[in-house]
């Protein structure tokens, strides 16, 4: 791609830096910055500065936060003894939406993966083994996603705290509500069956 | 979407301005920016700032530049009677891509579509239309896309030109090279058809 402008360019070729944006949508996206008011894009420069720089994450459950402690370890009606484990924010985002879990979270900030270079050690794992080891914690709730990553991140959690006696659980696989049987994939409907659930346990949701 | 943050809040608020960018992949794009080292982000933002404060627009062509007279309008081997209309820089980009066309250009930065609020006037046709008057011009080629507003901007434009002698045409319609005639659209193929052209012509390309 020839450009006629070298602030052009560079503009394009950062913007294009950013997953799943390749140079033509960063292009199309600063031609569209050019027609924005001059403070609008301050307004957003500041605004990815300002996050980069000033932002904190919990030193609790690693959540993103603007204070050290974040408002859902610090509030005290939260079930501080169940813990879900997430992979990143964006699980405790969604989880919270559901309004379905008054526990606490661990944000691993990944998962084990050896083909991306990312070890246990890279990841919050040991933080959380503490956690277990000093005894408050009854319930862990794996809730990655469920790949060959996921499942080995579970599982390296799981020997570490394997001594420890409390429950540990991973969220349901099943049908999405309301869906169709006959699209669905067959390990999951398999699992859906195998770990199937007392009619009357859906009678109270 | 709830956020822990008030800055993530608001830097995914900022980048979901943007075109073709909702919220949530404007969440993906904030937290990968989270990840990369803080100079990646200053580079990111400052060249955001510097484009839109600094960028220039050719006072002759209107297309992007860094100087006051931008690379083509100032070289003295392009044909200054040939002048290319386009809707934007993105179209003097692909046009120079192909290395086809040795005149100038002149970027309307838009088309009239009275449905988005954009008339005549808020677009580089009256630069056109003085330098018709001036002159110098011997041919016009609109190259704008072939929709209502399209057309509708190339009628206009040739409406305030007619009375002076110079060529207007437009750029060819036509069968894609290497498409398959089967698959084309009905106008594109009847178009193909009433404008067809010698075949001796083609044997120079």
């Amino acid at each position: 791609m020839e450009f006629s402008s070298k602030l052009l360019e560079r503009a394009v070729n950062e913007m294009s830096q950013l997953p799943g944006i390749g140079k033509r949508t960063a292009l199309r996206l600063v031609l569209h910055m050019l027609k924005q008011p001059k403070e609008q894009i301050m307004s957003l420069s500041n605004a990815l500065q300002s996050m980069r720089n000033d932002i904190k994450f919990c030193k609790s459950c690693y959540n993103i936060s603007d204070v050290d402690l974040c408002e859902i370890c610090s509030n005290p009606n939260r079930d501080e003894t169940i813990i879900c484990v997430v992979e990143d924010v964006r699980d405790v985002m969604a989880i919270e939406n559901t309004s379905s879990f008054k526990g606490l979270y661990h944000v691993l900030g990944g998962k084990i993966s050896p083909m991306d270079g990312i070890g246990p050690h890279d990841l919050n794992i040991q933080s959380l083994v503490d956690k277990v080891k000093a005894g408050i914690v009854n319930e862990l709730i794996f809730a990655l996603s469920s790949t060959m990553e996921g499942d080995t991140t579970n599982f390296y959690i799981f020997k570490q705290i394997q001594d420890y006696k409390i429950n540990v659980s991973t969220i349901a696989r099943g049908i999405s509500v309301g869906d169709e049987l006959e699209y669905a994939d067959e390990i999951t409907l398999g699992r859906s069956i195998v770990n199937r659930i007392p009619f009357e346990a859906t009678l109270k949701l």
